[in-house]
């Protein structure tokens, strides 16, 4: 739509170009009237950042200047989550630091912990998390405050008892009794320790590790977007969290990896793909875990967790989901390689954290221990120079005053 | 800003005009470029609505085609709720048939209660607030649901329920035993009912009604912002309205009432409003109640619950106090009214409040015992022409790609 108004194929690549570099776009080449009613505020900027971007085209994910690549590669989740916090790479005493606040603040308390046993199950995995870091809020010192330490401190706090709270759903969900974080554990182990009881080996903690970390934050999105509104009001970081939790929830946003995953197992075999995903392409269906609104190149986090499920399904049961998966791709490139369709992450995450042991439905609830980092890095740095998200409807309806009409004559 | 680009007197009126006409915005009349980002989204669109709009500039607020002042004289909370969600007035069985569903689904169950008991007086009544819709919302058997029919019931349920919520946070902070609903009462009289133990006269339930009535829709804001960002996502209705929970406790947005009575109440007599209000001016302190982003002239609901107020306060102790404030409305508008500075609906709402019964932290949840109509109304409208809400970040960090660099070396 925005190309239709260019006229010649050079500066149509360059509009090209910037729209798909999400946080890089300039906004002297938005194509002017098109922004006024967006719908979905596509392609509208709602906030400035020196956070990070994605370059849709190139397929580049970048953290504070650094490539994903090099930080999955060389980084770990703590100081990742420092780097997207505070800017820079930390020093290691910086790093030391940081990673005994997050110890220190990693337990729940027994209360919060009887609330999640009796939730779990009565319905979906996410509404448990909502209800348990609002819960958590409730019980905090800071809930009513709204200045910038405080609401740096609630989100370093709630950074740290994620993955408690998740790995407690997930022993809630399957009756298991509750571990406590282990403080001679970093972030993922302890993860690991509380979701299964057990240790697991260095190789399968260092990749859900680097899968943690790839997800920690990705641009403006929805419940990025839905934590902002709700910080710019002055409301407190728990609030904004929740906010943050409830629009993850949603099928058009967290939970894709959980359906990909399914219509891979429902598929079954490589050799059944062809005729498959061909009627699905046939009848107009949608195949999940396919194309991005932002990238139109290889997800550059597919590229690596493509890599992660090959290694974590070698020799497993799952090795046949992960080669039909492998030639739904192939089939579908070659079907829509050319129209910029590519896997992304959502369509190999799911194979991988099934391998490692999580259940589908703890997969999106995985993603908010994840982008809880990229949730709290946003809101504080919007309230660096903050204001108020309050846009305006426009107003389609009747436009005559009517009168009231009491009930008896209508 | 935005007028600076004209440069005829007429045309700067009639932007002036449609700029200040919420909702009737006219987008052909939009400043070219100006939108691309504009902090806080102000004057972007994000939607498109049928449910109602505010004429800033001749003060009216229009829910469906009706005047708010109509529906004040003439209709019922209960009513007002039906024709912001389905477009019209209800006929007698219509109205029978909403009222019905609103009692059948007003009782909370006792593990709600529980909670509630055990959050009250821990934090702020928002945090409560947001955490028992929450938790309520774990109990939905529509938790999981995405289909319009099931995000309405749920709507419907957590209209119906918010009476008996409030009132339980409400009794629980004051150590007093929970009321459950009485069928036999309308929304108000049960709100009244469940929150003091009493049923009140006549004269208070219908000035509740319509403060409930004339808070339920006000345009977009941040609260219903970012229930609509929730619900975009195919997230449930719980979720929204937690969301929206989440964003009216900021002191940004809801709570403003109850800063206005403190500051009425601190000023303590008419006498003393010049000097004080005058120094408060002087030192450029924000004077709370006063003004508004959208209306420039007299908030048409300031100016029907002044009257409440007055007639409220009659013969009672808070008389001084709505004495005080207009002598802090007269003195007001004498320095700052040529600059459309006038008071707002908070300035008046919170004495009206008070002398109904209710202390000043249950002000922001009496605001979303109304308001959560709106929500749900704008959140199903949403739905049915639904994209994600997905803006983007304008990305200004360095652009250079660095490279990383061991820890020990930094």
């Amino acid at each position: 739509m925005q190309e239709e108004k260019l006229t010649d194929t050079a500066s149509r690549l360059l509009v090209i170009n910037l729209i798909f570099r999400e946080g890089m776009l300039n906004r002297s080449y938005m194509p002017e009237n098109e922004v006024n009613f967006s719908r979905g505020l596509e392609g509208v900027i709602a906030s400035q950042t020196k956070i990070g971007y994605i370059d849709g085209l190139k397929g580049h994910l970048v953290y504070r200047g650094y490539e994903i690549n090099s930080l999955v590669e060389n980084s770990t989740y703590e100081e990742t989550a420092y780097l997207l916090l505070y800017g820079r790479l930390p020093t290691r005493s910086e790093l030391d630091d940081f990673t005994s606040k997050l110890k220190e603040r990693s337990s729940i308390n027994k209360e919060t912990y009887d609330v999640i046993r009796r939730i779990a199950g009565l319905s979906h995995t996410m509404s448990s998390l909502r209800t348990a870091v609002s819960y958590i809020g409730t019980h905090s010192k800071l809930g009513d405050k709204t200045d910038y330490e405080s609401q740096e401190e609630m989100g370093i706090s709630i950074i740290a008892k994620m993955p408690t709270i998740v790995a407690a759903i997930k022993r809630a969900v399957n009756n298991e009794d509750f571990i406590e974080p282990d403080p001679s554990l970093s972030y993922t182990e302890n993860f690991l320790y509380q979701s299964f009881g057990e240790r697991k080996s260095k190789e399968v903690t260092r990749i859900l590790d680097s899968m943690l970390l790839l997800h920690a934050d990705h641009g403006m999105n929805a419940s990025t977007f839905a934590s902002m509104v709700v910080i710019s009001t002055l409301s407190d970081m728990y609030s904004a969290i929740t906010a943050g939790i409830s629009a993850l929830k949603g099928p058009l946003h967290g939970g894709a990896n959980e359906r990909a995953l399914k219509m891979i197992m429902s598929i079954g075999s490589p050799e059944k793909v062809p005729e498959a995903i061909g009627r699905m392409l046939e009848s107009k269906e949608k195949i999940m875990g396919f194309g991005h609104r932002v990238y139109k190149v290889y997800d550059p986090r597919a590229k690596i967790v493509k890599t992660y499920a090959d290694q974590l399904t070698k020799g497993t049961p799952l090795r046949k989901v992960y080669e039909t998966a492998i030639k739904i791709e192939d089939y579908m490139i070659e079907r829509l390689g050319s129209k910029g369709i590519f896997p992304n992450v959502d369509f190999y995450s799911g194979i991988a954290y099934k391998a490692i042991g999580f259940e589908p439905e703890l997969f999106t609830p995985i993603f908010a221990v994840s982008r809880i980092t990229g949730w709290v890095a946003r809101d504080l740095e919007y309230l660096t120079n903050n204001r108020i998200f309050r846009p305006r409807s426009e107003y389609i309806g009747e436009s005559e005053i009517k009168s009231y009409i009491p009930i008896e004559r209508r």
